[in-house]
């Protein structure tokens, strides 16, 4: 299987400039951990507050002109609809979007507030809903994470890191469907051999923990995934995107539901930092010091959460 | 009167550049209004939570290293505590923090937790108190805004919008005592002259809305301006940074006590960035569309608000 290399990242760094934040690498003195100099990757400041802009502008703007022009399609109920919505309104082409049903309705407004035609559909039946679109537009689908060319976007992630603090020692990233992992160990294992690269996930949807300890993908049950509050994190990894953190991860750590909501106080108070629970697994691996000591780089992935979450976490 | 300068600024750039963060100019297409493109200037991600570490690392820099070494004393129960008492730190040197009896703790520990020794006063006694400590201990005052030293430092934040955006129309910044208001006005004059700059203030502490409009200084009555839940607007210009002001702004906005919390609110879930209510002032008034259409900038100045406060907002 042929992996994404630092090259390809590169590539997709000069196309993608012009569209994407180059977000800065935060010092977190706070954090008040000397053995482990904390700096936060704040992608919740990204256009759609995730970094799923990065591969959805990357991969869209590497589909042929006359091929982008019969539009795209996605199937996603969470910050990917909303990326390749807003990439595609940037490129001036058509998108549609599958949802869930069940989907928020400010999810669905967002979405459609770019530009995108939102398709809801029953459980599920998201991708053969998509693949019906796809058929009838001629639309070339735009998966979440199972694509070079997405794994390439996200790993500007780590690019950015590496061009940012060239001495870092660890990097935390979240892990679901492994896209943003595997394309930022990809990026920091080329510029900085010497660093670890560490997934975090959390205990109720420990899949891909399970899986590199054994070697091989497991499955996890949807309604055993759906456990977590970090909704962002119930995917699993692809053939593909499995492959590249066998390849690029030291270890994937997990955390508690609890040591999340923890995690979003202290971004909330701390680094003034909105972020989702998936974006905030990071930080609460960080505060079980498990990583080696070291300069401490946490990529915080996203900052959507419902309203309402947010202030039942910071009432607790 | 001797101002400010375009290459007061660059210097102070220069001086500040390993210390303080360069935060990026945030593209807000959420905000949904065409005629005027929205970008925000977090300086809430600062590592005391707002700009005010410029100003102080600037000014503390600037001394010559045997009078630094005798320490700084500064008075403030706000940000600026918080500041130089980063900055001195950073500079190995001593910090005197006078703090009014009722700062809340969690300021006075933060204050204390980079290293600086606060001093607890009663109500009105805080000048007098940092005066004896300038003379017992031979350390120098380092004022919040009345100096050029600070202003400079505060007006890179205009230094780095010019270079960010160079064709930017409207610039809305907070103004209390006026040091950033006439550092980035300053700034943004010499670099964009085409662009205007604009102060913001909450109704009830707007003195210098009614001073320019007068053309003199006014005295609005602390407890007047302490009505404000704006706790970081409630001081008011000097004779240095008003000279500044009536050169650099082109007018000042006023905004109310609920539209100030709407944008504490819409930064909350839209921006996905904490903001103090200081800090959303310019959010507030962009709401109002009072100024001219064109390219708008809005500088989001600190992030600093107590746990209970934020709550109280977002379940609003």
């Amino acid at each position: 299987m042929q992996l994404v290399t630092i090259d390809d990242i590169r590539a997709a760094a000069d196309r993608i400039r012009d569209a994407v934040l180059r977000t800065p690498l935060v010092p977190a003195g706070w954090a008040g951990d000397p053995d482990r100099p904390l700096w936060l990757k704040p992608e919740s400041l990204q256009a759609v507050g995730a970094f799923k802009v990065r591969g959805a502008f990357h991969a869209i703007g590497r589909l042929d002109p006359d091929v982008r022009a019969r539009g795209v399609v996605a199937y996603s109920s969470g910050n990917h609809a909303q990326a390749v919505a807003f990439a595609a309104a940037r490129f001036g082409c058509p998108a549609h979007i599958v949802m869930p049903e069940e989907t928020p309705a400010v999810k669905v407004e967002a979405t459609r507030g770019h530009g995108a035609e939102v398709v809801l559909c029953g459980p599920g039946r998201r991708e053969a809903v998509a693949a019906e679109l796809v058929e009838r537009t001629g639309g070339v689908l735009v998966p979440p994470f199972d694509h070079p060319d997405i794994i390439a976007g996200q790993g500007t992630v780590g690019l950015e890191i590496a061009e940012d603090l060239p001495d870092v020692d660890n990097v935390l990233v979240p892990v679901s469907g492994g896209g943003l992992a595997s394309g930022i160990g990809t990026a920091i294992k080329a510029l900085c051999p010497h660093a670890k690269v560490f997934g975090v996930e959390p205990e109720l949807a420990a899949d891909t923990a399970e899986a590199l300890r054994l070697g091989h993908r497991v499955d996890w049950p949807i309604e055993r995934r759906n456990r977590t509050i970090a909704d962002g994190l119930r995917s699993q990894p692809s053939e593909l995107t499995f492959a590249h953190l066998q390849q690029v991860l030291d270890d994937v750590f997990t955390v508690t539901e609890d040591e999340i909501t923890d995690a979003v106080r202290e971004l909330t108070f701390r680094a003034h930092l909105v972020a989702e629970p998936s974006g905030a697994v990071g930080l609460a691996a960080y505060r079980r010091r498990v990583t080696p000591p070291g300069r401490t780089v946490v990529v915080v992935s996203g900052g959507n959460i419902e309203p309402s979450a947010l202030q039942r976490i910071l009432a607790d």
